[in-house]
């Protein structure tokens, strides 16, 4: 045990540590601890030698820490092959450390990426890095400094033999639910922070839905903040079940010291992103995906930020138009309640089946073989958008892992059934009404329109070939390519090919 | 005139030619001949001579053409400062003409890229040429094949000089509105090529708003296809007269020969898309500007194509749960039309709004100083979305170059305060009905958003402070950083900075 080792104390050790850690932020700490705690002697650098100090002077005692004064004494200190998570600022922090690492190392030793990288970005580096024979990780991990600290969930892609070195060792340092890992190989190459990358974009979507759901009880239900904590507390008791929407009562049951208002009352309207929902919705485009909930999410983040449009808008004068119902009982606002749990539901589904599809059609494009159960189990623990919901997910994807949408599995089809008419006075009553409910309403036109016999996209072809000679299929041969000859005096039809 | 060269007859010239067209195919031969006909001598070039050869063999009498055998006879041709048009496919194609021709010009010489390329790359382009001393000018053309020949909207970016040196020409072959010309110089770098971008967005939502308003009419309404077709002409009469509602009613009004049924129902309603509309989507996320209508519009186009899970939800049985108005009367029938061209109005505003949002809002960070109003100026003629609404939009900002959203010009304001009580009504059958309209829903939510007072953004922040430590701000402190100790037993707020 290191744990009587002085912070002072960077002896070269003997090369028996079993992962490194490098970057010692609140993040890098916690996993370093939690790796610690579950009997693995970690390794551990940071740039400024305080960082390093620091966590062997509060925290050496919680398991077998090597410190190291210098990259080279921190790299001689693991038993091979070498494993290092990094875990500093993505972008050009990342890239400087691994052109510091990267000749230290020999072939079969890993480098993980543990931050918020672009999956495309990963996907360069480890193709770099294979020339020289290091396997190269990129790594989503979910939940945050707590989660890094008590057990998050953790989504690494690269090689099967980087996850036979390091499965052993991030599998036990997860959350666990019923004893299984929220940790999986979730496939090759930037396959792990791909799925990060849509965990998070899913996250935008269900945060979202809970604030218009919050918006649509406040302002056309006229419930009062206490009630409508309550309201969350109660769908703890549905298929709604989850950490967001625990936290969401937490936030609404809170009043401000400073001046006894409700605290979301005190909050500043404007909300913030780090770009992992815009990254979520321009790889869908960029796949011909659609994720119109996460998209809405993210926009609505952006319309929130943009004061003085807003500020111009009210003073504008813009009349509202707005009707909203009166609730003449308390069963009838209960029944709009209701009403709206339903199309929180149904919309939820609709977003995750966006962000599964996302990474169904990455995975098959790039061969990456993704498990997409797998995916729903280890976000049961960990992470943000942890749920009860996510069992239903993995059953779902366990008895047809060919789903071609979730919104097609039974357990949710059904749930759609019930959903769909209350959803549906849900979004009119948010457009009656003046309250904007983007997500709601994008998640079911979404539905709708995966479920439309025939859409107006056959007008939009038409359209299409009328300007632009962009040909169309027709329906009785959709595999020949036609084109009218619109500027001709027949109109005639041409079969192209 | 040049008009009795033969098509083999490739003699170097003399550095006459007021400008060079690179790249033969339909769009870059109408350019030519578009620029002969307006009296310049213009140079041709194509790596396939036989396309050189049916250029000049057709058309050769239209004007002075000047057909060169290979690059450097091309290059010669042109007086000083030398200006070649290029016209070849966007990407590699574009890359390598670029990399022929840059070594035969010199300092002063202007290369002019008139394909569809995504403004970034423009800009990279234009900073390398820049180092040799050549102006590279990223141009947007709109109006197809037939615009390029008649009179496109002309959308430039580069120098100042470039514009000094190729206006007169691009001046006098495009569009022109009462002697107006739809030709400006839209700012330095990618800039001509960004407005080009926001432009197609535009006309994505366009495309898709009328869509909606069509399959509303269909089926809500229950019109056949010719009374649609009428009611489009109709709206010819409104603030709606447009050309996409002009060949809206020409694509609807044909009957399919070969089964006698509407030509669209014949169309395979599945919608094709070449990134524009993406492109557009995804800038204006780097940007943090919404744009739900473009985005919505492009994944409709998406979800259209999306086989398999059409498929699969329509065999899985999801229910509609819907419910649709009846029409007593022709009247009450008139009524909703008129919601519908309502609607269809104040979501083209809305979408307007956005694009204009996001040029300007690219415009302020870059430095490009674009002038809002020219550009709805010079799409009045020539390209897609040439409308009368746009002679509104180039009032509006004369009248307030500083204007913060179009949805506040006092026209679009007024016709705002109109429609919005209709508009809520269709999106509300629309949901009520199962006929998804997702860009009139979310044009609709995009004008609530920046009306509300206060948005449930204050709770996402407050779930962002509670997971993610991501902090927040005060209403009655809109600068200073707070967060609370969500995990600590007293829960107190410290202020961070």
């Amino acid at each position: 045990m290191s744990s009587e080792r002085s912070a002072g104390d960077f002896v070269p050790a003997a090369a028996s540590a079993d992962i490194g850690v490098y970057g010692l932020g609140v993040m890098g700490a916690n996993l370093a601890r939690n790796l610690a705690r579950h009997g693995h002697s970690v390794a551990v650098f940071n740039r400024t030698p305080a960082r390093t100090e620091r966590l062997i002077d509060l925290h050496g005692g919680e398991g077998d820490f090597v410190p190291a004064a210098d990259p080279a004494h921190f790299v001689a200190s693991l038993r091979r092959p070498r494993a290092v998570i990094i875990m500093v600022q993505a972008g050009a922090g990342t890239e400087a450390v691994i052109e510091q690492l990267s000749p230290l190392l020999e072939p079969g030793d890993i480098i993980v990426d543990a931050g918020n990288t672009y999956y495309a970005d990963t996907e360069r580096r480890e193709a770099s890095l294979r020339e020289q024979g290091i396997h190269f990780v990129g790594m989503g991990v979910s939940g945050g400094e707590e989660g890094a600290l008590l057990g998050p969930s953790i989504m690494p892609g690269g090689t099967e033999a980087s996850y036979a070195r390091l499965g052993p060792l991030l599998e036990s340092i997860s959350a666990h639910v019923d004893g299984v890992p929220c940790c999986t190989h979730v496939g090759p190459g930037g396959a792990g922070h791909f799925v990060k990358m849509v965990h998070n974009g899913i996250e935008y979507a269900d945060m979202q839905l809970i604030a218009e759901a919050y918006d649509l009880l406040r302002r056309v239900a006229g419930m009062s903040v206490p009630e409508i904590a309550d309201v969350f507390r109660d769908w703890k008791r549905s298929e709604l079940d989850s950490y967001l929407i625990d936290i969401t009562a937490e936030v609404l049951d809170r009043i401000d010291p400073a001046t006894g208002e409700p605290f979301v009352d005190v909050i500043v309207d404007a909300a913030g992103q780090k770009g992992t929902g815009a990254w979520t919705t321009r790889t869908a485009l960029e796949l011909g995906v659609a994720v119109p909930a996460i998209a809405e999410a993210t926009f609505a983040r952006a319309a929130s930020s943009a004061t003085a449009q807003r500020a111009a808008v009210r003073a504008a004068g813009i009349n509202a138009g707005t009707t909203r119902p009166g609730f003449a009982t308390a069963a009838e606002r209960d029944a709009f309640v209701d009403a709206v749990r339903q199309a929180l539901y149904g919309s939820k589904i609709a977003a995750y089946a966006q962000g599964f599809d996302e990474i169904a059609t990455a995975s098959a494009q790039r061969g990456w073989n993704v498990d997409l159960g797998a995916m729903a189990r280890i976000w049961r623990a960990g992470c943000i958008i942890r749920a009860r919901f996510l069992d239903d997910i993995t059953r779902a994807y366990g008895e047809d892992p060919q789903l071609p949408t979730l919104l097609t599995a039974p357990v949710f089809s059904r749930a759609l059934n019930e959903a769909l008419p209350a959803w549906r006075q849900v979004v009119s009553a948010a457009a009656l009404g003046g309250v904007p409910a983007p997500a709601f309403a994008a998640s079911l036109a979404y539905v709708d329109q995966l479920r439309a016999r025939r859409l107006p996209a056959a007008l939009i072809q038409g359209q299409r070939d009328f300007f632009g000679s962009h040909t169309y299929h027709r329906v009785d041969d959709p595999v020949g390519v036609y084109h009218v000859l619109w500027a001709e005096p027949g109109r005639a039809e041409e079969k192209w090919s």
